[in-house]
């Protein structure tokens, strides 16, 4: 006999967020929800002589910021897992190179701060570790020189396109509660969906399709109203309608409750286009502006859905199309 | 109290590997194991474009033939995870993309099919899913353009180099035993170590640190003869002699049990250099002529050691270091 909800995860012995932590660049820290960042960096590179070391840079400020913030020393963890945009995940590996840490790389770009979430809290349920912190990143500049044009370049972007977020987000996980109890109760794991979409300009409308089947299947019938809030990784304006459309289709009416990490993070100003994308974008909002509502009761069950594009500077380059992937996780803050 | 095993993750319920498949380029098809796989393409690239499609083709074989194998449909699986070298796993997101099955993307470079068995295995012991297919490939052409030269340029190749194989191999997991018994009891996740290699030409001595430091926390005092085989991913001839210098210092021998799927793929013919490379390596013996070798009870308990490379274009082009991850996979054939 098969489980036929064979997509759903349920975690229902205690798998707890005890914290979160955000590093962004001068950018992101100057929007309205710059303030709930950890840190905000003053220039897009700092010393470093690369923009790749920049990111790597954010994202171990982001994981030693996170340790210090809930008290435990590297030596605490029992896995780092996690990923970024850039090739062979060439941020994570160096970043996670000087930690002795047990060390699993992910990618399904920007899905892949839900993907580490969904990983960990499936293997803190089944007893393997006790204490995991999930991270991943982007920068604008090493991801728009790698997937589009070097920002150097300063070309023309098209208005259905998003800006590439620089920032990395982390989150400790543990099989032990804290003060405040934040649960990862469930978590849907999606497929590669593929619409024929072909512009590396237009991420969003690639996405949607693939997001709104990872929602339907996490919902499996049940009610929008159970929760306060469900939230994409990176969608943007367009995939943002899309989404919307393609869910009232199929019968589940969209509200306020639906909201989308890239049109959060920048508030729509007007040069950011259709809003902010980037595996950093939903990993440093959810690990720092979404744990902090969940802390304070504004939310008491989100479900989060990570939003990737599957795309390559190879795969554009051969005219491929650009199948997406979404992953779903259900927190609830308990009473 | 924290668990001084935190990277060893036992599975003393039932873990089976049902089933392998492995589809090679007419090189591999060549070797003394030509014989174990079960399609040997008549060319590297066939019909198709580009050499990606090509990969993406044995990819879908390799999965393809592997359900026919076990007699299984899509539908049957809860999950399909893998990966490839071609940046952000452009192979097997495209391979993904027609099968309604749950995705993940894994990255750690040739280590990839290991981290998907130790994953797979973790989420059906944990009760999460009952039948998963973790999945791996490489491509000489593919893999040789993006990480040095295009082989169309013959360049010449340095006698520590290795050859990256053509192909993909396919592993079935299931919480149900089939006729031949052979289980998954344990795995162990490595760390990212880096000894400061750099040369993209000799990745066997960037690996071999991370290969020791995985087979000793592995170990863990157990001695080498509870096994009949300890199999590196592709260390080649020369990272294999420097794995059992390093293992001899710390006092653990090595003897003809320690062998090297990359020594192995092409029985080191000259024009290989130090043998094979490449996530299709292991991917491909160990989904065929091993777990040939386990059910006919050549080998009853085995240790399998992915080896992974955590170099890109981008970091070779800057000057940067060669890290590396290794993780092990512990199997036996039950009595």
């Amino acid at each position: 006999m098969k489980n036929i909800q064979r997509h759903t995860y349920r975690f229902e012995k205690g798998v707890f967020i005890i914290g979160g932590s955000a590093v962004v660049g001068p950018k992101e820290g100057k929007t309205p929800l710059g303030s709930e960042f950890d840190k905000v960096c003053p220039a897009l590179r700092g010393t470093e002589h690369t923009w790749e070391d920049s990111e790597i840079r954010m994202q171990k400020e982001a994981v030693a910021l996170l340790l210090e913030k809930i008290g435990k020393k590297e030596s605490d963890l029992d896995l780092l897992c996690g990923g970024d945009l850039i090739d062979q995940l060439t941020v994570t590996n160096f970043a996670a190179k000087e930690k002795d840490i047990p060390f699993l790389g992910l990618y399904n770009a920007c899905a892949t701060m839900a993907e580490g979430l969904l990983l960990s809290s499936a293997l803190i349920h089944g007893g393997f570790i006790g204490d995991a912190v999930v991270v991943a990143s982007s920068h604008n500049a090493t991801s728009e020189r790698q997937y589009r044009n070097p920002t150097e370049l300063g070309a023309k972007r098209p208005p259905s396109s998003q800006w590439t977020v620089s920032g990395a987000g982390a989150m400790a996980l543990s099989d032990k509660k804290e003060s405040v109890g934040i649960r990862i109760v469930a978590g849907t794991v999606g497929r590669v969906i593929d619409y024929g979409c072909k512009d590396p300009g237009d991420m969003g409308a690639a996405m949607a399709p693939a997001a709104a089947d990872t929602i339907e299947k996490h919902l499996n019938g049940r009610s929008i109203t159970e929760f306060d809030l469900i939230c994409t990784g990176d969608l943007g304006k367009r995939g943002h309608e899309l989404l919307c459309a393609l869910l009232e289709k199929d019968g589940i009416m969209t509200d306020e409750r639906f909201q989308d990490s890239g049109i959060w993070m920048y508030s729509c100003e007007n040069d950011v286009c259709c809003g902010a994308s980037g595996a950093g974008c939903s990993a440093s909002l959810w690990s720092s502006y979404l744990i902090h509502c969940l802390e304070q009761g504004k939310y008491r069950r989100v479900l989060l859905v990570g939003t990737g594009a599957l795309l390559s500077a190879v795969s554009v380059g051969q005219g491929r199309t650009i199948p997406a992937v979404a992953h779903a996780v259900e927190i609830v803050k308990e009473e």
